[in-house]
């Protein structure tokens, strides 16, 4: 199982705009487009794809890692370190 | 025209792989895969796209903007404004 | 009480050498030095802000909001909404 | 020289200010203020500094690069390689 299960339709729907706008930047490359206005709609699709990011990560510590932590047991530390790391993934990418 | 003529087919080959690695991140949600990976992935998409992006960037500065320049006349400064808005957006996105 | 009081004292040591860093950064600029040694060492210091930021959020998460979902009650989605918004400002800054 | 000579003054003023904003940040922490809020006052720092590094790159380019291009000879290209990597260096930090 996994946190974002109960608001996968609407994570499957940004998904699909996603993959839009990445084609639409292929075609942008395609027929030559100016390259700022290349590079603005990359900027884009980081923003669009770094909202689905920190959106699941509220869910994963919501579900996923709440769930472990109210379990007790050894569980709890080591999904925040794994949580952890996938927030430094994103800070830094 | 645009400064990343040359190297156009190479990009295209990059958003191909692209496209394939965001339909791979649609498919990961779709069978609910673990949401740690799903954010895995998504950085590894950004840290393409982010590639993607200064690799036109420094494009363009080699040829749109060190044109404009070479051209004299009033261009320059202003394609360099527009450079350095479009490098703002890729560091706050 | 927060979540980084065990480990104060290495935060301390790590926010003194950053205060040296930016102190430096001032020095390279009234030294008129190079633009380009001026950003590698912004880019420096920003490295070692994200650190900080980066082992304080493990902290908040293991100690703060752990003990808010161990304690039951409303407060644990709160504090962990709390914590996604940090987590999207540090993304995107 | 370098291309933010003109502007020297007034990127020290705001370098006087991030310098209080870290020292501020120090205290937060040796006083125990809330993780939160130290997060919170980390992303402001590196928003002020990411914003004193896209001034000194945008006088970088207008300055320093395009006196390159103008100059004619090899340099041009060198000082643009040496700006992307700068600007890479400031996406990913």
């Amino acid at each position: 199982m996994n946190g974002y299960h109960d608001a996968k339709d609407a994570y499957l729907k940004r998904m699909s705009r996603i993959e839009g706008q990445v084609r639409g930047l292929t075609k942008m490359i395609e027929s030559d487009k100016y390259c700022i206005d290349v590079l603005t709609q990359i900027s884009a699709v980081n923003k669009a794809l770094e909202a689905v990011a920190l959106g699941l990560l509220d869910e994963h510590l919501k579900h996923c890692v709440a769930d472990a932590v109210a379990e007790g047991g050894g569980m709890a530390d080591e999904k925040i370190s794994e949580a952890s790391a996938a927030i430094a993934r994103l800070v830094r990418s």
